[in-house]
């Protein structure tokens, strides 16, 4: 595996003054005097992995990753509909994941015979939960589920637990030992789940304690769906590997995710607060969704490591191409000059070679007469980017040859990587989250359990 | 239909000083102080309605209501796919009544025997098409397109058009002109999409000269998605009409979209440049994405009316609760004060009365014994709310007992109006899009149209 190279390429020309100016662009040897205290922080990420950083190891956790595929294996002699019970880093990932690798429309889809529909309960919304057992009505049975939270004790998925477990129990021919997988922290001490995975018998998958929500799409919390949505799970951990070395390299111009945070920290401190993820593939739309997360709750934060009350962050914001040319584009384009872009290009879209049309166009449209939706697409993509260039607008691209397993495997140990490396810049602890302790707390109180007070409202 | 009462109610305390303290918070004094604008504004929007300002009157076109009605009706007599071919305020206003209003599943369930499946293709990304068209092989026979473009000329939704009409002039059982329908400008001296409805002989239906995109929902753009998804098209109408009414009044405090303008306006001049939707519902998911569009597109301006180069606008940010507390909300609550946040409360979530479990739960679990999913939901609304006020950072609430088509119209018609208030307070022409027309045009010279230049790339 590590003999394989990197499809991913970056470009990140049109950040700099050369492509849009003085005014709004990074000066190149400004962001090279980050040099040494990127070689410093890749020293210290590397010190500490498999310490108290962990996501970069999960590709090479091969032995889980084959007991996650034996399980898939079996799950699947029965399963038609495999539902993620799970919130925030516990559902984004696996939306992700089947969005990017499975067919648009993966419920109704018949073309995989053998993949069962892959539903994500990521709210719990009365609504949205009633009408999921709508749709599970009569095949309880053919239903398997995968209780996700690291903690063993997320309000919002414990109660999904109890709900579907007794659903479960109640209903003729079901078994929730047998039909759920429960994913969470290896020691009962620190899970209930784990505590009731172990006193009931499930079949239980861990997350590792160094390895947070928000990193953990590569370990069983994503894995499984990948199995058993039959993707290529080596395929998706040796993209990560592949990454993962790249990574690793101390000096910040053959670091792609090192410059990459580099730069966005830059253009933050020039006053570029929002960043923008604006993949031109609408499979991945989620993977936005999944940056969101990962940007916002590694980086807002409200005290630094040295300095308190700093009240920092970033503000990532999701979009699609070509789909949002239509909408915020022109807000991007005209308004402020407080936003940075991050493209995702997908240079070969044409695994399904659809043809616009070629018989009878009309004159007007004659532009569009035997070229491919491919070729349209991509001109609006290059379109859009040189506009945002031409109106000073920094941006940068993140290109990939196709969507694969192989190339989601390393956008998400880039990403990974570059949050990593932006909390040393920002000076923040990157992995924790305190800032939502006060809801959770409020609405414990709400709910009436022991040791919580009700706020005012 | 005058008769009934605004469902809607406005909550905003919790952008005052009183609530989140004096150095976040608006003093009421200051608001007020727009009274006098506010009465002047109401004035000539009013002077404008109807004239070059046409979205409120469109609740009281009862006779295209009739023949969309009419036309539905038809329809569904043979339809088991219904494709919304378009882009941007021809996609998003349609997306969020499927999914506001109908099952959170619609395409799998069948509760509703005689509701076609309802697709919106916003995009041209070959796969996604693809896709879509593996879905509906073998039922293209069975498949009605709504083809919508008020210019009848975007390139993405012309090129969807040539594809599709091709595809059923070539499949057999197919006819084009008997299963599009054609949403455009109603001079064909304005579209070329007019021009062939009426050369070809298709049916087709009109959106107003004065109706841009963004503000079209509730023209036929959406409403033959309601009528043939069996919604209630003249309650949507109805709320649409009970908000208008309350829209006009002159006064401040007793119209609020004039004050929920002013209050975002007076943040934004205090550096809260960030506007995040955020509805307490997952029905509602969608539209925080349609709200996006309404805000960057009229708001997002490089020239004012009266002064040029202002480069101007809040940056609207869709999310969605609770979800969104095990993502974003980290940031929103210690990140940088650089937020306003509304919500979207749901009162009454209870129609599917879903209980989370009774039976044998686990001691630290039992705080949620015997509870409904909608007591946690609320719960956690109230916890975040709470929790963000305590922590000093602007946010308001509008409330609405039922996501019906009644209070969906309200609410259509609340944003529609406070966008249109907020570009006075701006001193922007809230009605155009010129910033995207360099990438349009960078587009026709890639794709070799006549008369147009290539960009550098």
């Amino acid at each position: 595996m590590e003999d394989k190279e990197s499809l991913v390429k970056m470009d990140f020309e049109n950040m700099f003054s050369t492509a849009i100016g003085e005014k709004h662009g990074l000066e190149e040897e400004k962001t090279a005097n980050f040099a040494s205290s990127i070689s410093e922080y890749t020293g210290e990420i590397q010190k500490r992995r498999g310490g108290d950083i962990g996501f970069m190891e999960l590709p090479y956790d091969r032995e889980n990753a084959e007991r996650i595929k034996e399980k898939a294996r079996k799950i699947k002699t029965w399963c038609k509909n495999f539902v993620v019970l799970g919130i925030g880093g516990s559902a984004l990932g696996n939306i992700t994941l089947r969005d990017a690798l499975l067919h648009s429309f993966q419920t109704l889809s018949e073309e995989d015979g053998n993949i069962p529909r892959i539903f994500v309960l990521d709210n719990i919304d009365p609504a949205l939960i009633g009408d999921l057992e709508d749709i599970l009505e009569g095949q309880l049975p053919d239903t398997a589920f995968n209780v996700i939270t690291k903690s063993g004790s997320t309000a919002e998925t414990m109660s999904q637990f109890l709900h579907f477990r007794e659903l479960l129990r109640e209903t003729e021919g079901c078994n929730p030992t047998q039909q759920m997988v429960l994913t969470t922290d290896p020691d009962p001490k620190n899970s209930l789940l784990r505590e009731i995975g172990e006193r009931d018998g499930y079949f239980m998958l861990p997350i590792p304690r160094n390895v947070g929500g928000r990193f953990s799409v590569l370990s069983s919390v994503g894995l499984l769906t990948a199995a058993v949505g039959g993707m290529d799970v080596d395929e998706l951990l040796a993209g990560a590997s592949i990454m993962d070395k790249r990574c690793q390299n101390k000096e910040l111009e053959h670091n792609p995710a090192a410059k990459y945070a580099v730069l966005l920290y830059k253009l933050y401190q020039e006053g570029k607060h929002i960043s923008v993820l604006m993949p031109y593939s609408s499979r991945l739309r989620a993977l936005a969704l999944w940056y969101c997360q990962l940007w916002a709750e590694s980086l807002g934060k409200k005290d630094g490591l040295t300095e308190k009350n700093i009240f920092q962050g970033p503000t990532p914001v999701p979009s699609v191409g070509v789909t949002d040319q239509h909408s915020v584009m022109q807000l991007y384009q005209d308004g402020p000059f407080d936003k940075v872009l991050t493209f995702i290009e997908v240079r070969k879209n044409k695994q399904k070679g659809v043809r616009i049309a070629e018989k009878d166009i009309e004159k007007d449209l004659q532009y569009l007469s035997g070229k491919d939706f491919d070729e349209l697409f991509r001109s609006e993509f290059l379109a859009t980017r040189s506009a945002l260039r031409d109106k000073n607008r920094p941006n940068c691209t993140i290109s990939i040859p196709e969507v694969t397993p192989m190339t989601l495997g390393e956008l998400f140990m880039f990403f990974e990587y570059a949050v990593t490396y932006s909390g040393f810049l920002y000076d923040v602890n990157t992995f924790d989250q305190p800032g939502v302790e006060l809801g959770k707390r409020y609405t414990y109180g709400l709910m009436g359990r022991m040791g919580y007070e009700k706020p005012s409202l």
